[in-house]
């Protein structure tokens, strides 16, 4: 790995002064720590979202269909389509939460489940990371149990329809992406 | 596309009644939007960032290496490697963003350029998108311009030392990950 700066001179950790948590905001605490500049020495305020661990599952039904939700996202203002997951409940395991989220938001469970490893959603200010698991052959077996705040409708799209919606920007949802790209190539301008 | 929810009954944007804009932090403007649950009629009261578009790009050298950037990251409290990229100025096209953060960020300049498209970061709650770009064939010409805030250095990794480097979870950016999936195929967990 040539480089510009050698490694004994690296990017290291800055040293946090002080933390000055805020107050919280449904989906994160957010937080201002005084950081020091580890070469110049001088301080910075910096601001983190202390945020839980979020999942999300590649979930295919015994036809291999990709089982989506589609829901209004008051962030983006737009309807999208993306892969069930959610929040990690606090002591959850991330494999219990993404099959408890398959079954709450699409009504599948079973299935045969392969972890897929995980991302940092955005390390420059979320403390978070995002798992991402694959559930092969699962099935609608229950109702939906959704919250009041919640209307998702369940959609099945094969291979070349969820492309299609890849392509044509319904599929846009950045943590939808990198679990899709473990299973399939995504390579080419969306 | 199949679907328990017949077409006329899909998931429609809910009316926004309210929005209380909260005080401006630092990356983004908290806003507190209350909207109308289009079926129960519900009122409830939604987290939204407005976020400024961002923009990374995918930067081959002569010799094809990728030009990636190593800095500590404050919300994940590590340090990372990913792609060259920023908020885009008000007014500022993405292309010209994406030409300016790869200067700034690692002096390199020219090349070909390609766009790849945009992603939606995180429609829950960011109102952005983040654009990506490819640029072959780049090359070292001026002198990193950080600001006092940052503490990058330079690595080029060939497709070989990329690849681990995601395998290793040093590349772990979910925006990195969906700009390369355009480029290179990453099926497999990481």
């Amino acid at each position: 790995m040539p480089d510009e700066r050698p490694d004994d001179d690296a990017p290291r950790p800055w040293r946090i002064l002080e933390q000055e948590p805020g107050e919280p905001m449904m989906l994160f605490r957010p937080r201002v720590d005084t950081v020091l500049h580890p070469r110049s020495g001088e301080t910075f305020r910096r601001l983190v979202l202390e945020t839980p661990d979020w999942v999300n599952v590649v979930a295919r039904d015994e036809r291999g269909r990709f089982v989506l939700v589609e829901q209004y996202r008051f962030g983006s203002g737009t309807v999208t389509l993306e892969l069930p997951g959610g929040m990690i409940d606090l002591g959850e395991a991330h494999g219990d939460a993404a099959r408890r989220e398959l079954r709450e938001e699409t009504g599948h469970t079973g299935g045969r489940w392969t972890y897929l490893g995980s991302v940092q959603p955005n390390p420059a200010f979320h403390t978070n990371r995002c798992h991402h698991w694959l559930a092969e052959g699962c099935r609608p077996t229950e109702a939906l149990d959704l919250d009041p705040g919640e209307d998702i409708a369940v959609r099945h799209l094969d291979e070349a329809e969820l492309r299609a919606a890849i392509a044509d920007g319904r599929v846009a949802h950045s943590l939808v992406l990198t679990a899709l790209a473990r299973v399939l190539d995504l390579r080419g301008p969306a």
